[in-house]
């Protein structure tokens, strides 16, 4: 039986699940693939530092170059995360004629498309299932299953640190810090959470469902970013009580000759498969004009997950190998379908202000609104404080571009009657 | 570049769309596949039918010889559905070379391991993503991205009519009579409605991915089914008190060295996402041990979904034919896991049962599931014909084996007390 090799980059929580994996469960992977796939060597900082799956020591290294150019490893799987020293070796191993597995969303994202080619030019694969949504395959079910579809539009939950935040906050009416700090506690939010909470890290994702489903490099600097810190548990009980949960959405969607490209808070129908999709679990939605709606659900984070989606990637190659099949992998992003600026997306809105309880406050509103051709859908109207004579009024739009209700905001901040614009979130059907 | 032919069998619903596609994305899908894949012809009944999307007369034939046995097809779509003679022109296109696709459930719950077999004997693919789930993908991810996995359970909606009929039962309250004539107005349903209501079409379904998943035929005349027509809108009302859906389950679990499986309906919580799909959709749950839960959901039929499935199969042979990779169908069905017997299965029980409305019914009714070691969860007793004095009582059980659950149903009709056993449905939580 032909031996294939494989090298890991890094042996963190994700490491370390993919080297007991292969270990353990070699002689079954090793039937599944009509080859043997073994472990050889892992490249690690510091090779004395305790493990939960130790490996054994001569399987350690500090130099890259075990892995990155060993005649024994065909496949070198790449889990140190971050742009860099991530790219270089991921360059290095190519450059050397190794096939390469990555759960890197960031390289992915920024470098994925220049990535790809080089992979080309050196005959070899490289495999990024595990980049988006952990261990639910849908990167291979982009590029294969819905191959003869058109796509239309992509929404998705793709970070588990936000979701499980928002489901607190939405769930347990958590503030957004306490939420946070519970997330913190449980190991789900890094002590700097920003790279999850505003966005960046489904920004990535976002990037790279987006380039596949629609054959186009979208850089990840070019789709639009809201994180979820201003939010207010009060808006989870207005949502609901209008019929929405409240959600980090990642949207990507066919509009013309142009593609709208968005990770931003939106309210989402209770009733949608998105809004039931709590804690630290994933989904992403899929429109295609042949196959209708799909959608994926599963564990968006996570060692065991991860290591999942990342031997499978393995075992694709490995298999590959082992058929001898001459591997050329395709660059399908052979369209130029650039992003619209956020200004001309068009979506409806749900408004929270705070303004005087007095006859013909809602009358200036609908005033402002009726000028920026935003019409309304549903307005609920609240006492608040008697004794403040202040009110709270929620408000519902129908489509609207993001120009004009920018512009009804600033007119809002000028009116009288309108002591605050509390909420502002967007709406997504 | 070089050319791919592509013959069709069969030229329904499906097979007119399969056919569309092929034809008017010619250019878009060689680009992906790196070679022409050209629709040469496809066998027909009757030439002269009319048909929505009308083939060049030229590309139509009564002969399947000009399909099987031509020198510039490489590779047949069986879309004709039912076992014969569908099965034959399959035996017959695999051993003249070609590559098959098919959609046929029936074939491939019943024969696959035999045609996956005789495939390899002739150096080709064979390959059936349409067969459950429609436009869903799930045998690639089984065979594929789920492969360093241990599957503990396959959970599945996987027959669309009878979702539908629930759905109807469920939102409107329906009976079962009515709820089908619906169906079948809208087409959703056949005249004789057996093979969906039954649970036949969704054992097939079973049979494939249990084979798949735990690595074992299963044959589907070894899966239990019990069939949708003796349900009532009263226990959907039930049901949903007691915060649970009625939905035919396709279950298949992995016990010890058994497999559990088995179709029928059953009770799940309306917080899962089972209990969410409805209508003609489809959804697959699948637990593995590395990935934890997955839910795969999307349209379960109709022709675009099915085609969006069978082009993306016919593109994955071109692009290995185009790639010049030694195509080698792997068949990983190397264990042998007998499905156990339905009676020793055991599961949760929800029971309604027409009592006389005196006292001591509950006290008799509890002494015999207490004799059968059937332990009770919940009981719900409902007066509901004062002047009869006949009540009704809900039970729920906790875990027991079908063994027990059936003597007691058998004790329950000798009881004077007991009018009937209206109502015996599994839970799966």
């Amino acid at each position: 039986m032909r031996e294939i090799g494989v090298g890991l980059l890094g042996l963190g929580v994700v490491g370390s699940e993919v080297a007991h994996v292969l270990l353990h469960r070699a002689t079954r992977l090793s039937e599944q693939v009509g080859a043997a796939v073994t472990l050889r060597r892992a490249l690690v900082r510091d090779v004395s530092k305790e493990r939960s799956h130790p490996l054994p020591p001569e399987m350690l290294t500090t130099n890259p170059d075990d892995v990155l150019a060993a005649d024994d490893i065909d496949i070198v799987v790449e889990l140190l995360g971050g742009e860099q020293p991530a790219l270089d070796l991921i360059r290095r191993a190519v450059s050397n004629g190794k096939h390469v597995v990555t759960a890197n969303k960031e390289i992915i994202a920024k470098a994925g498309y220049r990535l790809l080619s080089l992979a080309a030019q050196h005959g070899v694969d490289l495999r990024y299932e595990a980049s988006v949504g952990s261990g639910i395959p849908i990167i291979s079910p982009l590029q294969q299953d819905l191959a003869a579809n058109e796509i239309s539009a992509i929404r998705a939950i793709v970070n588990g640190t936000t979701n499980y935040i928002l489901s607190k906050m939405a769930h347990e009416g958590l503030d957004y810090a306490t939420a946070l700090r519970q997330a913190q506690d449980l190991g789900y939010a890094e002590p700097d959470p920003t790279n999850d909470t505003e966005g960046i890290d489904a920004a990535y994702k976002l990037a790279i469902l987006a380039s596949l489903a629609f054959h186009t490099p979208v850089r990840p600097s070019a789709i639009y970013r809201q994180g979820i810190s201003a939010l207010n548990p009060k808006d989870f009980t207005y949502a609901n009580e209008l019929g929405y949960a409240v959600k980090l959405l990642a949207i990507a969607k066919r509009q013309g000759e142009a593609l709208e490209a968005r990770v931003h808070p939106a309210l989402t129908p209770l009733d949608s498969q998105l809004a039931n999709v709590d804690g630290v679990y994933n989904a992403v939605q899929i429109e295609g004009d042949l196959v209708g709606t799909l959608v994926f659900f599963g564990r968006g984070a996570g060692g065991q997950p991860t290591s999942s989606t990342v031997v499978a990637d393995v075992l694709t190659i490995a298999r590959n190998i082992a058929n001898g099949g001459l591997i050329r992998p395709r660059i399908e992003l052979n369209r130029r379908i650039p992003v619209m600026p956020m200004l001309d997306v068009e979506t409806s809105y749900y408004f929270r202000l705070a303004v005087a309880d007095q006859p013909g406050v809602l009358a200036q509103i609908s005033r402002v609104l009726g000028e920026h051709r935003i019409s309304i859908s549903t307005v609920i109207q609240k006492e608040l404080d008697p004794a403040a004579q202040t009110a709270i009024i929620v408000i519902m739009t129908h489509p609207a571009s993001e120009r004009s209700v920018q512009a009804a905001v600033t007119e809002f901040t000028h009116l009288p009657l309108v002591q605050e614009v509390s909420a502002l979130i967007r709406v997504e059907r």
